[in-house]
């Protein structure tokens, strides 16, 4: 690994292109349409042209997610409803197309990577090469990582938004797999947005009073220790994150840095989109928000970051990318009308009484 | 046409099946992700399970959106924001591929049928063979239609219905064109949820203080001539509605009829819908709601019709069916996890540690 590649520095992030977006809006008002009447689908179709520098936009051609899978030594200790030993299997069921991710990705018109930064077994080897170690540290008790491990996480987590941005996606959207990964998400989400345990902890995967009680803990003490590095992104991700969260906070602001939007999935990637925003500022500018899950963390990332509302309210839960792919239709629809549709010029019709 | 074209009333409609509806329930559980997880997406698939009656339901190939459009004598009385000839023009829109209602459907899987029920001007002959008149009463003063003309509109619409049904549409859309129309569907609303102008009444494509008070006036004066006939669903379309509304009455209910699912559009659609549930009570358990317009009406109808909440919150208020062309990739992304996800036993995937 080169010095360059190894330092956690990001490139400046440019907003997009605010002359685009103006140019957006003009023509949506000559679309054959009542000025306004798309909604939030002109803002969303107004922001890729920004996003692209061009308008009208070019269509979606090549939305990619990729899935960061990782374990956590939290895992150990009650805080989820199920063994740590699924991460394995579900990066084997999203190998074999088995998973949420794949029938949504089809669905979509994305496709699926899926790497192993952390998981606490041997994975295929089509998965392993980013691999920065086996889990993390209990974040309870030790550091989630080394300043070593912190920084290859961060590395890799940028090459693959480099790669994935040279390979020509135009959409990226980061999912996630890891039992016990709401903890340390959490945990950065307390922490960044100063918020108490009990009004940050929910569910996850579905657990019960007495597993809420031991998780509730557990981001209690790993906050204890996650707030004397507030300041520093980097510390926090090594202190409180895991080497998921630090691979995934550095491709969302790679992404940023790229010129390349992003459909932000659930809590888990969220809270790497919180830290993200403080390793690039302005990365935000480059995210929408997919969907709001039941996890309380959520909310309060998403209104920290100023991505309320997000596009779909459907109670969602599970990760892996799966509410940003449920919601990644919604963005190319944006985008098909603000390029597709005739003007009123074009067509012949007449326009409103008022203009 | 036959006597029993011409017979306004429709056959019984049965629920989607419960048993079916349980069985997708019981897959849900089985499929590699923690119970529930997948929120309203679950609940979406099960659905479309009991519609087909299969579990798992088969992918949607064939969603058929049909727009149905029509003048409206009201529109002379400045209600609208754009001109009646608008209308026809919008049709030759359609035709050329230029429309909202295009775009969206080329992006959502779906095609497009456009059907001339009312225009007031000669349209192309590949639209007009259901044509029933050209515009509607001014429903402010006088009848929308003759009982003639109610009975054809509304052979019209389920003989449309049967049509993409036996052509092997799997999901159906109604969309809807014509200038002026938000005003019958406030007063068939307003009518049928019992409420005030003033709280129903809205800016439709975008009108002024002045066009909203005209409006208002317009939509209480209708409702004073439908009020004596509001028991009669056939009879209020006749004296309240439009050839384009009752066509899409039928539609609805015929779709139900005939066991189709249908992702219902904005408040001039879901004012037909209102009406169908009338014409063939137990319809409503065959749609599904799309979005939520700014358009007050369209809160009460879909509040009524015990839709809510829709699927999304955009503020679009386009019509052409463009509401639910949005939305039915979240139907896709529903029945894809339910039809398509391993399960943890075909998966080898480690199931939640309490069950």
């Amino acid at each position: 690994m080169t010095a360059d590649a190894d330092n956690p520095e990001f490139g400046p992030v440019v907003a997009p292109d605010p002359g685009m977006r103006a140019a957006a809006e003009a023509r949506q008002l000559q679309l054959t349409k009542p000025p306004g009447s798309l909604g939030r689908l002109e803002r969303i179709g107004n922001w890729i042209a920004a996003c692209q520098g061009q308008c009208p936009p070019k269509l979606l051609e090549r939305p990619r997610v990729v899935v960061f899978a990782g374990d956590h030594g939290i895992a150990r200790h009650g805080v989820s409803a199920f063994p740590s030993e699924v991460t394995a299997q579900m990066v084997a069921n999203f190998l074999a197309g088995g998973a949420a991710v794949n029938a949504l990705a089809r669905t979509a018109g994305a496709t699926v990577r899926v790497v192993d930064i952390a998981v606490d077994a041997d994975t295929d080897e089509r998965v392993s090469d980013h691999k920065v170690r086996r889990s993390s540290g209990s974040i309870d008790r030790e550091d989630a990582l080394s300043e070593d491990e912190v920084r290859a996480a961060i590395a890799a987590g940028r090459a693959i938004a480099d790669e994935e941005v040279d390979s020509g996606a135009d959409i990226l959207i980061a999912g996630e797999m890891g039992i016990g990964n709401t903890t340390p998400a959490t945990v950065l989400i307390a922490a960044l947005t100063d918020t108490e345990p009990v009004a940050a902890v929910g569910r996850g995967t579905g657990i019960d009073d007495a597993a809420w009680c031991r998780k509730t803990a557990a981001v209690r003490d790993a906050l204890r220790r996650a707030r004397p590095v507030l300041a520093d992104p980097v510390a926090l991700l090594r202190v409180a994150g895991g080497a998921d969260f630090a691979a995934m906070a550095a491709f969302l602001a790679q992404a940023a840095v790229r010129r390349t939007p992003v459909v932000i999935d659930g809590v888990v990637v969220t809270a790497a989109a919180l830290v993200a925003e403080r390793l690039a500022p302005g990365a935000g500018d480059w995210w929408i928000a997919s969907h709001r899950s039941p996890e309380p963390a959520h909310s309060l990332a998403l209104k920290h970051l100023r991505l309320e509302p997000p596009l779909l309210e459907f109670e969602m839960r599970l990760g892996e990318g799966s509410g940003a792919l449920t919601a990644l239709p919604l963005v190319h629809a944006a985008v098909a009308t603000l390029a597709e549709m005739a003007t009123f010029g074009d067509a012949g019709v007449s326009g409103s009484s008022d203009t």
